[in-house]
């Protein structure tokens, strides 16, 4: 999606250590009408899939989420991270390490808000290695729903996190697939 | 809002110890189109007074703040929590003690997304002492920025922490006041 890696180059910051700051138009500050744009892309691929709920994570995937979610009129859901063990009846959960900070979290969504004949789009800002995306198909398969795909605003395709989840029979659409990164030459895409 | 007072009317859960959850339609799973309507009771509030960005705080003031924004065709910025003591020079912050979970976090924004130009309207879920909202006031009177006003979908009026910061001279605009919950008579909400 040109839109979203003209934005990139031009307002993402690239860091020593592979990192890539978005956090001025995506995931602090959010231009919402890019935003918008983004869950125009989503909704025509997914339009005629009958999705009855967006999934996501807090914090930052939230404002694509419910963004998608007003487009397809269908409700959003947001997994919490938590690091209490104290894990009730009522929750669906999954354990995931953060590569980022090297601390291990629970992924949770209570039972009630996923069924069995839920058909889910899943939405993030980000992948990378893919630990948080993997939980939130962990989750909707516990549920027993069906994940008609997973919607991402930026893949860090050599990361790898996209290629271990697509290999499970998932369909991703990344709106911007970044090659490479370097702080010297720049954010290379994929077409 | 008659539609937000009839839908916790309905669908809220009253726990004992004053609990009211909304986590079937507000901030878990997530009702949209009610957002969206909520969205547009503040619009048609504060559409003609400049807003140039919406604040709120993660994580379930993003869903609505992020609808508003698109109404308002402006950014929207959330605080971040943390338990971190190493803030950089980057950020504004303030401490916040959570009554309900018994422990202090420190509230941060980016300095570069608050400016002493920006006109805000701080969105969120719920007001009820009103630790979180006094620390989002906090943070963009630091930044020399202006509170147009707060709106605020559930407000338990009688938890005092909209009262406070009335009296501290901010427009609040609650969507549904609460005047008193108990398990047995349900919910009364003020006019």
């Amino acid at each position: 999606m040109k839109l979203l890696e003209d934005r990139i180059r031009r307002d993402g910051r690239i860091l020593p250590g592979d990192v890539i700051k978005v956090d001025s138009f995506l995931n602090h500050l959010i231009d919402v009408e890019l935003v918008s744009a983004c869950a125009d892309e989503w909704y025509n691929i997914y339009k005629d899939m009958g999705v009855t709920k967006i999934l996501t994570i807090e914090a930052s995937g939230i404002a694509l989420a419910s963004i998608t979610a007003t487009k397809f009129s269908v409700p959003v859901l947001f997994a919490k991270k938590t690091r209490s063990s104290n894990l009730s009846q009522r929750v669906l959960s999954t354990k995931v390490v953060s590569y980022t900070h090297g601390q291990s979290y629970d992924v949770i969504v209570s039972r009630d808000y996923i069924k069995k004949e839920d058909k889910i789009l899943i939405i993030d800002d980000f992948l990378a290695n893919g630990s948080a995306l993997r939980a939130l198909v962990t989750l909707a398969e516990k549920a027993g729903a069906t994940v008609l795909g997973i919607g991402i605003a930026v893949e860090k395709v050599y990361q790898g996190g996209g290629e271990d989840i697509r290999r499970r029979g998932y369909r991703i659409d990344s709106l911007a697939k970044i090659k490479s990164v370097d702080v010297e030459s720049g954010i290379e895409f994929y077409e």
